[in-house]
């Protein structure tokens, strides 16, 4: 039929064989995270997850720190319910989650039992694919959580977290790999939270790798899209032989998200490789979440456009918000450009950690402090921990005068040992905590809450049987309350004239009612 | 000093010879066109072109249609003042425009003579590079405007614009080439105009080309960002040699618009090629308008993401939004997938032009009438003049049965020739035509402008002493006229008020009469 002629590409060699490059989709958890401040609730996803599950994704992540965190402090929904729901939904996809280390899906670091635990309960729940990361790069914060996901039989990922600096070079990218390869991994993940991943290093440190490590190491490349770059880094990685990249869904992409999961499809049109991804699926996806997307326009991040300040900031976006707020909470708010130069002073001064959670907040934090009162003046409990190694291992010399004054301001003495080992066993306590908590059923699953969120848990476990909140909002309902607002607003307070009627001046209040 | 020593790139090899990759940037022309309906008054840019001046692009992109049209049209602005502030503004830059061939900055063909005078003058305003095409890859609809940009001793760019069907192929691509080459061109454009220029094709055409043509053949690309893929069809086309492309400054890049000119700035590090580029100046420029942005607000494009829906109906962005009005406007507003659906048809039937004005207004017009009143049951005049070849030749056959309707239809006979063969002299008569109207300065520029806007010229020669109309608005005014103007319209019912008048309370129904 003659319509067929008219979209049969043309450009498209035919007869080569091609490489099948795999895609991790991101809609369910870093692109809403990215975007819209992980607000999206299971409601407006489960609509999506027949055509997710069947669309042929390498895997489907959807769950996480930010996630769960968002789940019981605003949706009032059980983060292990949802894992469930997903299981069910998808029975056909790898489930993939993003794990911080030793420190779970919190802030600090758990005792190796905890780990286990947490491991074993969300693989039973329905995990398969563990993205192991440690904010500093130290192995040895994710040596515990990867041999724990090989135990049950899941699919460990072990993660570089991609930073740049003096020090950071595609050998020592390399040699990481050595180290995570050899604790088991079943692949490795490039991490490039923040758009700094620049095509030729993607293409570097890939070939390098698959060169130095092996050519049958699976390696996965994830990227954000904020500098408006990284499509090519994806590009370049593939070519240098990566095997799956992840991508979200294009009506939840670009910005401080992700580049465009059919953008990628059409990229490798032509090319030796291709994703097999069903288009038809893909549009369906595309629809359903460009729907759902204006329900949850308060929450959508500032940054809508490409910004390449980041590659000398290397600031996070949504750290770049925070730490706006931070200052003008201060009434320095005028003071962002000088934090914003601060910040590569003080990761240097911290032996140039990567910047991703927690040690973006960290870095971030200590930048504000410096500018507001001077350089160093007072440290906060966390930065004091980084300088003393209570985070672990760092890649650079850490400023020894600066690690002077964190021990003078906390008492304590620098570390070198993996930070878990100087803690004692706490399951047992964890159990009992969560048992006091009203409203907590007796499960692991809840002991685990509490253990992560001490502070969000409490209030979830007693508001849980009210069910889910679904804090997205209908555009035009939300607009039109916004204007009830002004107009109300202004006719509130009594309003008092001085009126002369048939010549006799009176006093005159008036109030809406 | 340590500072430095934190932004160094630390993965950007310093010793290889890189080849400098020339840059176009659009901020002037394109981009605004692109994302705000091209209404950017000169007021809002000449403070960026200091730095625009000295930032190292190879040509500065300024003038066009559309730009023309909306100067005279919009902004009571006279185009070629504007020409003539650029000059000034600007004077170590290469100024750049895009010319319609034959139609010159109009929709119909323009005697020769008249092609001449346009080339003259305008290079006497001050332009230095020509980019000239035509809607249906019609060489000869280029071949006398590029003899004329010769005769001044201008750079003629020959272009060839993407498009995909069955019939387009690699090596026709490079027969156009040749083509243009023989014309006389200094360098060569592959105008991306819709995003459809995967990175493969790409690649494919760039180096036929050179290797077809002859490897000093200089290749521009232009790109579109729409569908999200073109920066990587960018890096393949420099990969393959070509010799200078096209970006927006990130402030007014994306959409529909253009990738960032930041954006290849660092896809290029640490590769073999560079823009030998200016940051700081990228910053202030890119700060420049990103404060200008926010003013032009009720005009931007409603497509802010990625579109991939393109690669199938190949519909530009902006040509969406119009059939979507022509739609409501007869009462068919929910019949738009169905004219998408269309256009690759009524494409087929006009032997698949590229889709650029004004062949993408005619076909889309044509599809909203066949979906409307049938499969071409009513021709507009311009289709059937498409078909009967009097917009000259394209590379597949029309369909007969509807070239019979269109001769049926306008009682004219299909022709082969080149469309301007046929034009009888018209300089003379433009120029009384233009002596005519009040307001016209009897300047050759004058009568161009008559030539190409004969129905908006008039009132702009009658208005033009006013002096420019700037139409960008500070939002936070835009929005407070709004809310007046809402809170206006609500009045218009009687509000009630509690009264207390005297100390005594009332009832009080109020109305604004």
């Amino acid at each position: 039929m003659a319509e067929d002629a008219v979209t049969t590409p043309p450009l498209d060699p035919p007869t080569t064989p091609r490489r099948e490059v795999g895609v991790t989709e991101l809609v369910l958890r870093d692109a809403h995270q990215s975007l819209m401040a992980t607000r999206m609730a299971l409601e407006d996803m489960v609509e999506a997850c027949a055509d997710i599950d069947a669309a042929g994704y390498w895997s489907v992540e959807c769950w996480g720190g930010a996630t769960f965190d968002a789940c019981i402090r605003f949706l009032n929904e059980d983060p292990w319910a949802r894992l469930r729901t997903f299981r069910e939904l998808m029975p056909n996809s790898r489930l993939q989650m993003l794990l911080r280390g030793q420190n779970l899906l919190g802030y600090r670091h758990y005792q190796d039992e905890v780990v286990n635990r947490f491991v074993e309960k969300s693989a039973e729940n329905g995990m398969d694919v563990y993205r192991v990361f440690d904010a500093l790069n130290d192995v040895r914060n994710v040596r515990q959580a990867i041999e724990a996901v090989r135990r049950v039989g899941k699919h460990a990922q072990g993660t570089i977290c991609y930073t740049e600096s003096p020090l950071h070079t595609v050998e020592g990218y390399v040699e990481q790999a050595h180290q995570l390869m050899e604790l088991g991994c079943d692949s490795l993940c490039i991490k490039d939270m923040a758009a700094l991943l620049r095509p030729q290093p993607a293409y570097d440190i890939v070939k390098a790798i698959k060169d130095g490590v092996g050519q049958d190491v699976r390696i996965h490349v994830h990227c954000h899209a904020t500098t408006g770059v990284t499509l090519v880094s994806l590009m370049k990685a593939i070519e240098a032989g990566a095997d799956v990249v992840d991508t979200a869904i294009s009506s939840l992409s670009m910005g401080p998200g992700h580049n465009p999961t059919e953008s990628l499809v059409e990229m490798l049109a032509g090319t030796p490789y291709t994703t097999n991804l069903d288009d038809e699926r893909l549009g369906r996806i595309k629809d359903h979440f460009a729907a759902v997307r204006p329900r949850y326009t308060e929450f959508m991040s500032a940054i809508t456009g490409v910004e390449t300040d980041i590659f000398s900031s290397q600031i996070p976006g949504g750290m770049i918000s925070n730490m706006e707020s931070q200052l003008r909470q201060q009434g320095a708010g005028d003071r962002l450009k000088e934090v914003l130069e601060e910040v590569p002073r003080v990761r240097q001064a911290a032996g140039y950690p990567p910047l991703v959670t927690p040690s973006s907040q960290i870095v971030g934090t200590q930048a504000v402090f410096n500018v507001l009162m001077g350089p160093y003046k007072v440290l906060t409990a966390e930065f004091a921990d980084l300088m003393l190694g209570y985070y672990g291992a760092t890649l650079g010399e850490r400023n020894p005068k600066i690690v002077e004054l964190a021990k003078a301001q906390t008492k304590k003495e620098p570390i070198t040992v993996r930070p878990a080992d100087l803690l004692e066993p706490e399951w047992d306590e964890l159990v009992e905590k969560a048992a006091g908590l009203a409203g907590s059923d007796g499960s692991d699953e809840d002991v685990l809450t509490t253990a992560m969120f001490p502070g969000v848990a409490p209030t979830f476990f007693a508001e849980r049987d009210a069910g889910p909140r679904n804090v997205g909002r209908d555009p035009a309902e939300l607009a039109a309350e916004k204007l009830a607002q002004q107009a109300g607003g202004e006719a509130q307070a009594p309003v008092n004239y001085s009126v002369t009627l048939d010549g006799k001046a009176h006093q005159v209040a008036v109030q809406r009612v």
